[in-house]
């Protein structure tokens, strides 16, 4: 079998998590090539080598720029904070490396299509890993839609909802900085829910929104750090929270549903809830990923007297992805989505076929955010063409 | 329209529970009797005279043998605890009046033979109040099986948990005592776990069972009351716990179905839960009390990707006597079940037709029960002819 | 025992419902007045006195006009549509009754202010049976937030979801027609969730609004009726629905929280789901009204292994008005909260105490749903003075 | 790092799991050795050959006798049905090899008892991979029960509900033939619940049955295979099922507390329902293996108004084994659970400390078992020294 060579730059929380998604595609799913984890890219030598001992990268790399370069690399892989994709992105391509980016896709919509010219003109792959779209209930969302089982969608209401930096001494790490992550639970969370809304729903076309800053000042972080929940505050210091702590909106879509997005940090007790609702002239869903394995669906064609809301346990054979994993009922977690990823990504290298989410898509998500930033600073609602 | 006069035995718990079904029953349905309040029952002067003037019973009565000889009453409703059901059923049949008895329906099956005799023999109604069988969402479970949805019923378990006595101190009342109850959770709980049972599942052909003594000697209670969570210790001085604390049992069904029952009254955290679950060729019914207006409902010939658990709020038009009631959605409660008994009831004196449960289901859900104290006595599987 | 005469006008979803409460108060709570049904007023005589007899009011009135000066009646019951509100409330009030009214409380916030001036002119109590306020797991969640468990409130997230009119063939009632209406769900459901923001988080300041127009054009309806869901088209006859089929607000709260709200009769499976979230920096709390005994609370003070959302059953004797019912665990349903709302307001006259919601109440919420509708009309941020 | 070389036998559902739990091992957890997979042993060589491909197995084996020998081998993994673990894990011990376990232990506990001293005669190590008892949220009840917040525990409940060979013509598989599988539901399903109950409750004494048999005769199967739900009936022969559907069985602890079992594979809906709940004086737990990531619990400690089930997503860094995973409210999966066996298995070998479930856990549990049986077979309460 014919084998591929990855590139990642990143090695903190992403970096483990596709990682383990290049090691398990091939034991679970019958691929056309076989891939090898050629270098690993990061800042820290020390860390960066036990990692790679670990997962079995085969060399490091301190500087991003020299691994683009490397003729021995096939796909480069940015699982390294957003404020990075763009120069990554664009140098990979232009190297005539296929790009795997960690999601958000950029700074700005304006990057974003520079960094999808630069993956055309040099005819490369671009993939957007919103992996979210990789859960087999979701899959199964989406195959109800595109049936008719909902009919003409009136609603779409989500919310993603966390809670890990409620505390104030919770430090200043980078995604609480403009400069690193542009926004707050906006670039982080609504990316993923305005993707799920794009992919289920369809394109957005105006929008209103609102944000909220809670928690302006904090702690420095002694170092800026991946999303870890372990960092803790260094000194007395503090500076500016430069982003928003949670990011409202309402939205209209084109085929005429309305929507909304609530996105937060502030959310007592929820960890990791990513949350939705779609209702529609023949039948509703709903959807949880703390329970990621369920998906609940209401048909309005089911008999007077049993008419319900239906909690499906996505592991059937028939469900997809499904088939490579347990019998059914052995439910899979959230690292399964990367792993799915990564399976549909190498097959469709070798069928040269673009699937979603790209950076074509990216940049759809990335205007409806924007809008939203627009809006909640004029208080107007802010049309997309 | 025609009056029926009512006399009541009981003015506790059950009195009240009854009182509001025979004065809501006419409200929300349309019946051929109007129930009259004429005469409730009690041994304490005073407490009776208040329950009767806020409930509108038109005279009171200290002696039931007296109120059971009264020529202008015509039902007999029995809400005194059980171990006075034999008496006054038996009493109030030989005086010609109809009887509405409170479950469980005797201290044992012989008793509950002899009561039908005289039932039977006087040509008057009998009718024993299982309430449950009387909740919508119940109503739709028979309907689901009775139409064949869930197909060969393969299992039956059930259990019934409460926590009311978990506390040592909770005083010896007249329902951990033998003389009184006969039993305890076997004939409080199961008794309402095995009507359900032979009502939706099926005659019961043999029963092994085990019971738990957890709690043997309690602080004496200041008087033998009702069901009533305030009654508070008298005196240092205690007494035996003469019926068990929690009554498990397995059981064959007729049909080849095999079921199991767990009543308690030492699960902590669980008020009243009544709660089965019900497994066939076709499909699967469960129910929750605590949740009494859901069913949730399997069916195997749903589409293979749509397989699922429903929740089935059975708040429609379309769900037994809910028409009578809100618009869908708006959910009822624990005391609407004693309204439908009072609707159902009355509705069948005017058609002269025995409705169910009765005293012959009665008979069948103690022989079950006794069979069950055998049991656990025993050692043996018990069977029942 | 004073007694205190009653006089209702409507007899349809909501007069039964206040029929009902004003039977079932005195049974279950000690009253300082028993009420006296004295007299209902209609339009349809047939159907008025069929209604009357039912339910036990005395006589019956087709003007309301003359009711609301009968001397031998204290309180006006207003259960008709809003566009009666305003008329009837001052018309009763200038004749010294004392005003219960249904909501939402008038047609605009402007009516609604002199309803309140007539009522405080005339020294008359005033009532807004936003009946929600009285579930007891509201009770139990305003108590939460009370005690400080809840911390500072960071936000409110609430829907309230039916599907009723989604069939276009439903008719063109008045709840359909601005003309009677006002508005749709904005009127209709968001007013509850406002009086429960407002009761729960605190003062609305600013409104953003987004509404939806599903189906615009509707057959005429045979007559226009209360909310029932029999209604039937007459003919082939069509007219103009003048309301919106959705509306979704994002607020700001003067506490610094943030807020949403959508409210849809397009929610397909919904029948009656008022939900909430609320979240603040020591806990959060949710709500789901067809799930109306149970509340979920999460306390960020429990220990670190076992925190997680809590679902209480709000039926012990502890939680408010639940004494007055069956023992813990005995569920009540969607009728209970009028029979609380009467029962607080008989104690609350004999005290003299204005209880609420009241029309002042009713007021703040009616400008937060009309600045709703003028930002969905303009586009804007509202400001609420 | 040490290396330490795996032999296992079977590569069908738990060949994969077991293989996954080997290579996955040392990429999340530090461990003391590096697991090698020396060699895999199955009968079908192109499956084999290409089982061993796909997972990295160096080399394959035909012959489990000639795989226990080989020097080059530490530790044998048994990873096939259970007739075969007696004699392999005999031969295993005899060649000094530490043994890596499947459940069922073997085909009674008299075989175990030869398994155990064989392997406490050559002084290796032995493990039972009863794999729930390392799901967190079970970690975590685990903890509750030992630190008291259950207190003295009354109630065990349990089921274990799949519907997998509820066509009349799924074929007649090893599983379904005594023979093979000793038994069905009890020795499959009923072997996992025992095992929890031995671990969270204590020792069983006392054992009453009841066995179903619903389907007796089936087609027969293409072969001989693993839990494989692809498999499919060959002909129109048919051949007689020698095991029980269900096992349902009541039990008495040492410590005082009823337990019950129930294990089906004839509970439509249900796809691998492992349910328990535990009672007791201070607490009471549940589980449901289908939302694996979560637990509930109740605490009587609580505050009175604020008492109720408590849903623990066991997802955090101070959940056992989850500060290995992925950020708190990231799920894991049915397969992690065999991750977390492994690295528990290879620590333990390190520090030469026996950690369990081992072969005394599991004869405990088979004889369990078997008295259930036997009870299913006398209709006696069986009692077990």
């Amino acid at each position: 079998m014919k084998e591929l060579s990855i590139g990642i730059v990143g090695y903190k929380f992403m970096g483990r998590a596709h990682s383990n998604g290049w090691k398990k595609a091939p034991l679970f799913f019958d691929l056309p090539f076989k891939p090898v984890l050629k270098a690993v890219c990061g800042r820290n030598e020390a860390a960066l080598n036990e990692f790679a001992r670990k997962w079995g990268w085969q060399e490091t790399e301190t500087s991003w720029r020299k691994m683009v370069e490397r003729p021995d690399i096939d796909v480069i892989d940015i699982a390294a904070p957003q404020h990075l994709h763009y120069d990554i992105a664009i140098a990979a391509a232009k190297n005539g490396k296929h790009v795997f980016c960690e999601k958000p896709l950029a700074m700005s919509s304006a990057q974003a299509e520079e960094m999808l010219e630069a993956c055309e003109q040099n005819r490369v792959h671009h993939f957007l890993n919103h992996n979210y779209r990789r859960v087999p209930a979701i899959s199964l969302a989406k195959k109800l839609i595109d049936t008719k089982k909902i009919g003409q969608i009136y609603h779409w209401r989500c919310c993603y909802q966390q809670d890990w930096v409620m505390d104030p001494n919770f430090p200043l790490t980078w995604q609480l900085q403009q400069e690193f992550a542009q926004s707050g639970p906006q670039w982080d969370l609504n990316s993923h829910c305005v993707d799920m809304a794009l992919y289920l729903i369809g394109k957005i076309t105006a929008v209103s929104a609102l944000t909220g800053h809670f928690i302006t000042e904090r702690p420095l972080a002694e170092e800026a750090t991946s999303h870890n929940l372990k960092v803790r505050a260094k000194s007395i210091e503090s500076g500016k929270v430069t982003v928003e702590d949670a990011a409202l909106m309402m939205v209209r879509f084109e085929n005429g549903a309305m929507g909304s997005f609530e996105a937060t940090r502030f959310a007592m007790g929820r960890k990791n809830r990513l949350s939705f609702e779609i209702y529609g002239s023949s039948g509703a869903i709903t959807f949880d990923l703390e329970r990621m394995n369920e998906l609940r669906y209401y048909s309005a064609e089911d008999d007077q007297d049993t008419k319900g809301f239906k909690t499906i346990l996505a592991t059937a054979e028939s469900h997809k992805y499904m088939d490579h994993w347990w019998p059914e009922g052995h439910i899979i977690g959230y690292e399964h989505t990367f792993v799915h990823a990564m399976a549909d990504f190498l097959t469709s290298l070798k069928e040269d076929e673009m699937i979603s989410p790209n950076f074509t898509d990216g940049i759809q998500g990335l205007k409806v955010l924007e809008a939203g930033i627009r809006s909640a600073q004029t208080g107007n609602v802010i049309s997309i063409i």
